[in-house]
This record gives C-alpha cells, structure tokens and sequence, in this order.
C-alpha cells in the first residue's frame, strides 16, 4: 500500500501521540479546576501555547485553540460586520462563511494565483477582511501574502487619512503550508492565521487561530470562556499538546523536508512528462508546494484512475476529499480555467515525511501502467 | 492521591483508549477521500453512529458530532429565530447562548427544581426552545423531562389549533447523566440532547447533538458539508470511535454503577451528617444524581477547603470547575436561594466508576480532620 495522499490528511507522529496520552490518562485533569494537578495540566497546556507562539512569531495569548482549521476559518470570519473578500479558489470553509455572509469572490489566473493590481482596486471601503489561502490544497499554488499584506497595509493607511472607520484584517488559512512554508505572523504581516494539526501529523480536529492582539473576534461558541472567550468548552488538553508537539517536529524538518519532497515529486513529474508528453501540470510551477503535483493527462477520466489506483494499492485524489465526496467537480480546476474534460482528467499526487524513494519508484511502474491502461479504456 | 471530582473530568477508559488508537495511527485516512481504506474510515465512523444511536433510541442519522458538548448546546440554540426559555442553573453554554440572544430565565425552587406550572405559563407563542439540562452539574439535581415534554407537546398542540406557527423544540444537556439515567430520547420525549464524551469516560472536547428528524438547525460551523451539513470539518475518526466506546461502557455498567455509587456517597453523607450535625445538603434528595454530593458546613470556606483538601492529596471542588477557574461565585447556588456565606462555604464531591470504598474510608479522615480545621480556623 502506498499512501499519496497527505493533503488530504496525515498519520500522526508517533511522538505526537505519546506526548498526547498522558493528557487523556493520568493527566486527565479539567484544566479549569483548582486542585494542584489540574493547575499543573493548565501549566502543561499554556506551555503548549507557548511553544506555538514562538515557532510562528506570535505572543501565546494570541494563539486561540479551535476543534480544527474549519472552525478556526468560521471563527475569523463569521463575526464580521463588514464584507469578506477572498478568492475563487479557497477551501469551502472561506467560502461557505463568505457566501452566508454576502462575501465578494476575487477571480485567480491560470496558474491560480491572485492579481494583485485587482485586490487593490476590490478593496473597497466596505471590505472588513480579506481572506486569502496561504497554498491551494488542491493544486498547490502559493499566494505572495507579504505582497498582499504589503497593499492592505497600504489601503489601511488611506483609509486612516479619509478618516474611513471600516477596520481592515487580513486572515489566512495556512493549513497546507506548516511544515513547509514560513509560518512567522510578523514576517508575513497577518492579522489572522489558521493552522490544523491533522495536516501536519498531529490529531484531527485539532487547530488554532493566531489572533494579533487588538483584534476584535466574537466568540462563535459561548459557555464558559475558555480560549480568552473566544471558544469555550473544557479544553481538548491532549490534542492542544499534540498539536503544539507537530508543529515542534515539522518546523524542525521543513528544510529538509522541502528538498526531500521537491526531489521526489520532480522525479515523478519529470517521469511523467517522458512517459506521456502531453501531460499539463495544474497550478503555478514557480509558486507551488514542493510535496504536491496535481496534472491533467488528455483522455484520462480521474475518477476511474482513483479507483483503478486503489486496487493496485496506490492511493491518490482527483482533488479535495470533501469534494471527492459530495461527488462535484474542483471548484478549484473550474477556476484556473480548466473545462469540464480538463477538470475530470485531473489527479492530485501528495508526498509526505514517510515517503520513501523506493515507494515514488513503484509508483512510477504501476502509474505507467494505471495510465495508459485508462486512456485506452476512455 | 484521591480524586473526587469525576464532574468536572475523567480518566479515559483504557478500552477507549485503545479503540481510538488505531484512527491515529494506522487509519487515519480522511474519511472522505474516495480509496478504500478511506472508506473503510468513513464505514467504522458511521458505525460509531449506529451504536451511539441504538444506545439512545434514536437514528443514526440523527446523530451530529461536535467538539465537546458546548458547541453541541451553541449548534442547538445558536440558530433559533424565535426565544430560548431556560432555567437559572444551567451551564454558562446555555446561559450565555441564550442571553446573546435574548433568552428567557425561569427560577427554580430551594431544591434546584423548575416549576411545571410556571414553565406553562411562560411558554408564550414566541418561545421557539426549552433549554433544560437533565441533571445540574453542581448539586446534581434532575429535572423531570418526561412531565416537561408532555407540557411542551400540550402547549405544542395548543398552538397548532390557533394555528400559531413558531415550532417548539425541547433541547437538554445531559453531560452529567450519560452512564446513569436513561437516555432514550423516545421515552424522555425530547427534539434535541447533547453528550460529552469528556464526562463518561471519553476523550476531552467530543460531543455530540441528537436533532430529531425533520427539526432544521443552521449550522454554527460551514464548510466541507460534514456531519449532515451542521458540523463541517474533517471527521475527528478518533473521537467518535472513543464516545462511542465510552457510551456502550457507560450504558452496560449503569444499573449496577448507579447502586454502588449511591451507596457509597450515602455512606460519605451519613459520616459527615454524624461529625458534622449542622451540615446541609444542597439540592434534592430526593430527585439527585446517585454519585454526588453538594453540602453546606457553616463556618466553613470551600475554596480553602479544596486547598487544603488538595494538600492532602484529597481533589474536590466548590462547584464547577468554570466558575472555580474565574473566581466567580456559584449562579447554581445562588439560584436555589444561598446566600454569599452559604454558597461559599459549600463544596461538592462527586464519585466515579474508579473510586473504592477504600477511598471512601480514607476520605472519611481526611475530611473529618480538615473540615475541623478548617472551621476552627475560620
């Protein structure tokens, strides 16, 4: 069985999970209780807070614990007076909430990314947020946010003058870049940043919206106040320790990570493209994930390749799993421009840390095979 | 070490424990990919439902999963257009939901008991829920839902012959009943039920919300359209195979938990009622949770007395472990009529599946000696 799928989702560290379970064990404390095990479980957790501040650049009363990068996202924009703004390519979560929100959807080109010239001149005085994914989970792509960070500073700034009172947040889903990509807040001049531990060998369901103090948030879930009142619940202590442990391990290996991966994934694509020259890679080959390849090959029905992949063991997407799911075609290929044949003939490919040469290597075979196999079939 | 705050957490079952490990680990596929050991995911997960729904009489489809009982109460009540009738003893999930909103809050009497006849009376043409927990985390007492759902159907049946049209729903959080009173949401007559895995012997921040078939929530959390459509974000696998888990253990060892428990919280009540002849128990005698004590000793000041409990390795609580962190006094006591003296002098322990008679005995002591102490001192 060879797993190349890990956009879609990770197999914890084994590390991870022994720092997680004392916390669902002996440890088990409700970290909101005054006995002195329970204040040494609030310790333990507010430690984890700590670390994750210092690996992103933040301050730990910034860092807010959510159940996953789906409610992270939700939490960022949801309690926002003014308009949304983000991008036609971003995961359902931005535009679900935009949408039930009256957001405004900015196009992308082809390659996916966005043009700078029309988010300056979308920026209109009404715009409370602007929402834009860190790299496409689906083809890769990576925006410029310091770029954007750069014209909303800029906007700001005129707003300041014309003595326009509309506050201006810049949020970010940065779900598929950690363990990748820069993750400084500062450097990348974010207001909002939203992480998700099951990406990166950590626990599901587990993630944190980075807050820049003096951002104003309404909680979405009210009760006890936990979270500086921004999420209440009795803490998942266990899987906050778990995240706060994977993020620990994958900021240690990005760098070598990157290359690894890069180095594998430009293997495979160059094999691809000497195998079946009229191969097209989805996405921007300059700004892109170095773990992830999504391709269109003319005559291929994805679909069919997932399954007939499957039975051989190999397990890759057409695209999202959420969208694999509800059974509709990439929102996001339909944005670059791909028609509903380029759409349908596309698959994504996406290595992790446990992928090894020699499993890139029995890909490559049983990938020449599945392939042409399925052309001949269509 | 002796811990008798099984209210506030608890220790994770080991069977639990090693149910959930493998979704970590070697199945921790995103359940909606399209591979098959994804979903094999995806089959385990509904399974997980099924068993959960025949413990509680319900469907498997109408069975949500959240993180943690408080958004599973902000799922239920978040959405309503209509008012939200609770009582004043509630958790802050619901009071502080119902009062963003504009609730409405019924008293109870001395015994932490709502009034039937009132609650009639204040179900009004506008009230659109009735938010009543099944049994109070601080004093334990139960509330009668079978008689609060024949009032509500009555007014229910009431309103369809004038043709009112605001629907009427019945929401209760029975996180503290789950493995001790019946949860067969068909007998208790009720639309919509939170557990929290977190309380019986799961994982900390699992949840889940029974939404009876044909009632239409708006979901708090958008995105990929899982659980439903009211609870987007990938699956956490892990957790709901652990409630699950949790819940048939739970269930299985109920009648005869239920006996023991009692037994020995009597046996405590009887030894503290003999040193100590001015002590009072807060809430019902008669209508309690079997594993719950919450007495006031005059003279005595709870908070130092879990400190100095917590010194001799001894953990209880002077009510909700919420409250305790804020240093906020009791809403619960208050509400059944304590005044500042008695409400902070009162403390509450709660026993467990873990504690032993043996326990029992030593807590005697400890509690004979601090108490004394304590009095003396104050």
């Amino acid at each position: 069985m060879i797993y190349l799928d890990y956009a879609a989702a990770t197999p914890i560290d084994e590390k991870v999970l022994v720092a997680m379970t004392p916390y669902f064990r002996e440890q088990f404390f409700n970290p909101s209780a005054s006995y002195l095990p329970a204040r040494q479980v609030r310790a333990d957790l507010d430690q984890a807070r700590h670390s994750i501040a210092q690996i992103i650049g933040a301050r730990p009363a910034e860092i807010v614990f959510t159940a996953g990068a789906t409610e992270s996202i939700n939490l960022a924009l949801a309690g926002m007076n003014g308009a949304i703004l983000t991008t036609a390519i971003e995961h359902p979560a931005v535009l679900e909430t935009a949408k039930s929100r009256g957001g405004k959807v900015l196009p992308v080109d082809k390659k996916g990314r966005i043009d700078l010239n029309n988010l300056e001149k979308e920026l209109t005085d009404n715009v409370e947020i602007v929402s834009i994914g860190y790299a496409n989970n689906e083809i890769g792509t990576v925006q410029p946010l310091k770029e954007i960070a750069a014209i909303i500073s800029k906007v700001k700034e005129d707003r300041r003058e014309r003595s326009v009172k509309t506050p201006l947040l810049f949020h970010s889903d940065a779900s598929q870049a950690a363990g990748i990509l820069d993750l400084n807040v500062a450097r990348l001049g974010i207001d909002l940043l939203t992480l998700n531990a099951g990406k990166f060998y950590g626990p599901k369901q587990v993630g944190l919206l980075f807050v820049r103090a003096g951002v104003e948030l309404k909680p979405l879930i009210r009760g006890g106040g936990q979270e500086m009142g921004l999420r209440s619940g009795t803490e998942n202590v266990a899987g906050a320790i778990g995240l706060a442990k994977a993020l620990e391990i994958a900021e240690k290996h990005r760098g070598s990570e990157v290359k690894r991966s890069q180095t594998l994934r430009d293997d495979l694509e160059k094999f691809l493209a000497d195998e079946f020259p009229e191969i097209k890679i989805n996405g921007d080959k300059k700004h892109r994930l170095p773990n992830l390849t999504n391709f269109f090959l003319p005559g291929l029905d994805g679909e069919r390749a997932v399954f007939a992949l499957d039975e051989r063991g190999v397990m890759v997407a057409t695209g999202s799993a959420c969208a694999a799911n509800k059974g509709t075609r990439s929102h996001v290929l339909t944005a670059i421009g791909l028609d509903e044949d380029l759409a349908d003939g596309s698959l994504r490919i996406s290595l992790g840390r446990p992928t090894t040469t020699d499993e890139i290597e029995e890909v490559k075979k049983i990938l020449m095979g599945v392939l042409h196999e399925q052309r001949k079939f269509s």
